[in-house]
Order: structure tokens, then C-alpha cells, then sequence
């Protein structure tokens, strides 16, 4: 049994995630503090940093947190690309980077990205940019990591629990069981896998 | 012929990007403002809008600029990350966003990525996912762009001319000439792709 930090534990994919990792002793953590041991902001360094200190031994960080701006390419502001790469990008890149300082050997990251970086929709741009820079980050940051430290990221489609709000939004795709994204969650952080992007689609 | 503004011409990619483009009226801009017609920051939108209103018409934007910090995954801040993410993800985001609103009918973005998002190599964390970043960013915002404007991004190996200076740190690289380079952004400037990652590696 591991002991499991799961930041975005109340959302969809942070549900997922749980459904795959039942066998271990799970910490919740998210942004509001409610329903969760802990509240923790992830485009916040300090935030992470005090999280990791209170939970003292950890083995594994399961991030299924990212804030994402949604607007056409052409009416999206500055400020808006910023909101979605602090954290979707720099959010999870420093769950890595000061996680790294604080997890168990052998201890591993999993990281959430999006199918909309290879089946692009109207209004996901910056989504999709996100995720396109999170899955690099993790093939290329995986040889970094030191005392045997694991990275992966998941990339699942929309859920079966999600498409009744998004499913107008997405002619033409396959939502996936939450179960099966579980499944994904758990060949990261019970397997011996690195540097691996997880997709899960139909 | 094309009037083509290339940005960052005086860097080596630059000139490898000139190579290809000895057909068309070119209009070079870079940080300094030297040896260049226009000064530009490309990491700020006003200073592009600038540009585009002082060239009046032009057909292509090739941009061959684009700043990165370099450091071991671990003690790269998020002050580098943002400097890397700002110049080379942003700034070449805020070309096409600014710059759609001011090119000719039909007209062409090259945008520029770089082999450690695929031969990752330490210190280059940074570098590596930015160009992931912008290789997601063309291909899903192809789609969104009007007036049939093209938008295609050039991923380069080492070039010979810098082979001298880069050589050392990359081991096992073959560099190529920057002329073949050259090539690449001419079939993106005067081809009919979009959408586009012209790899060119050995």
C-alpha cells in the first residue's frame, strides 16, 4: 500500500483516478480545502511546498487539477493564455519540481493532459497547447529525475460521466468510462513506467 | 514575390531561413533594431502591432527568434521557465495572434521549434517543452485561422554553422547544413501546407 496524494480529487478525472487507486492509502488535496485533507493551489510554489510538508511520506502524486481558458484563437487575450499555462502547465510542472524535493525513492508523478492536443475543437486552443507542452515536459523531463523517481502523464478523451455537459461540444467523439482512465492512473503509479503519455480513447 | 518579414534574422536560423528565401522582398526585424529595417520584442503584442502597421502589406512572417533559459530540471525557477515560456511560446503565439489581423489574404506564418522536444539532452528541459508547446499550438490552430492564412512550424537539428559552438554539448547529433534548413522555409512560405511540423533532422 502506498500513500497516494491526489490534488483535484472532487472532479471528474480526479474520481477517475481514485477508481484506479483503491488499494492505497490516498491524501486528498485540492483548491478550495472542501472534501479534501488539504487545500493546496498548484500554480503556487509555496502552496505545494507547505502541502508536501504536512503530508510528510509520500510515494506517489497523482495531479488531475488545470485550470484552462476556453475562447476562439483569435478573441483570446494574453491574459488568458497566461491563466491556462500557469496552471496547466507551470501548475503540474511544479508538482514535479518541488515534489521531487520531498517524495519517497522509487516515488512517482502522474500528470493529466487532454485529447483535444490531437483531436483539436473550436475554443480548446490554449487547452490544447497546455497539454501538447505538458506531454514534452514529461518525455524529456523523465531522464532527470533522481533515486529512481517516475513521471507520466494521462491523456484521456471525455469521460461517459462528463458527456452529458460536454458531449454538444464534441461531435464525432467516443466518451471512455471513468474506470478505464482508472486503470490508466494505476498502470502509472503501480507500474515501473516513465516518461510515458497514457492515452485512453475510444 | 512575397514581401516576407522574417524576425531574428541575424541568428544563425535566421540566415538559414534568408537561404530559402533569396525569391522574395524580405523585411527584417529583431530585438536590437540592428542590422534591420524594424525593432521588435516579440514577447510584447504592442511592439508586433507596431511592426505590422509600419510594414503596411506583406504576405509572410517567418519568425527565427525566440529565447530560452537553459538549466538542470531541478534548479531551473519559475522565473526561467516564465522567460522561456514567454519569448518562445507566447511571443511566437502573439505573431500569429497580432499578425493575422494585419497579413495579406492567403498569407503564412513559420513559427520555429527545435529537436530537444524529440532528442531531449540535459539543461534543455525548458527549450524541450516550449517547442512541444508550439509544434501542438500549429497544428490545432490551423484550423481556426481565416482568409486561408497558413501557419506551419520549422523543427531543426543543430545546424553545421553552429556546430562549432552547440557540438560539444550533443553528443551523437548529426548537424545539418543551415541551407537544407532553408528549404524547409521555403516550403512553408511558398507551399500550400498548414498545420505543418517540418522536421529537419539527419
Amino acid at each position: 500500500m502506498k500513500t497516494v496524494i491526489v490534488i483535484g480529487a472532487n472532479g471528474a478525472i480526479g474520481q477517475a483516478a481514485l477508481s484506479g487507486l483503491r488499494q492505497h492509502r490516498i491524501v486528498r488535496a485540492n483548491r478550495s480545502g472542501q472534501d479534501a485533507e488539504h487545500q493546496v493551489d498548484i500554480s503556487d510554489a509555496a502552496s505545494l511546498e507547505r502541502l508536501f510538508e504536512r503530508v510528510g511520506h509520500f510515494d506517489a502524486v497523482v495531479n488531475a487539477a488545470g485550470f484552462c481558458e476556453y475562447a476562439p484563437f483569435l478573441d483570446m487575450s494574453e491574459a488568458q493564455w497566461r491563466a491556462t499555462l500557469d496552471s496547466k502547465l507551470l501548475g503540474q510542472m511544479n508538482v514535479v519540481r518541488v515534489g521531487a524535493r520531498h517524495i519517497a525513492d522509487g516515488g512517482s508523478f502522474t500528470l493529466i493532459s487532454g485529447i483535444l492536443s490531437s483531436k483539436p475543437l473550436p475554443m480548446a486552443i490554449a487547452d490544447a497547447t497546455a497539454s501538447g507542452a505538458i506531454e514534452t515536459f514529461v518525455k524529456c523531463v523523465a531522464f532527470e529525475l533522481p533515486r529512481g523517481i517516475r513521471v507520466n502523464v494521462i491523456n484521456p478523451t471525455v469521460l461517459e460521466e462528463s458527456w452529458a455537459a460536454y458531449g454538444p461540444m464534441m461531435p464525432g467523439f467516443q466518451p471512455v468510462p471513468g474506470a478505464l482512465v482508472g486503470k490508466a492512473f494505476q498502470r502509472s503509479v503501480d507500474g515501473f513506467i516513465t516518461g510515458q503519455v497514457l492515452t485512453v480513447d475510444a
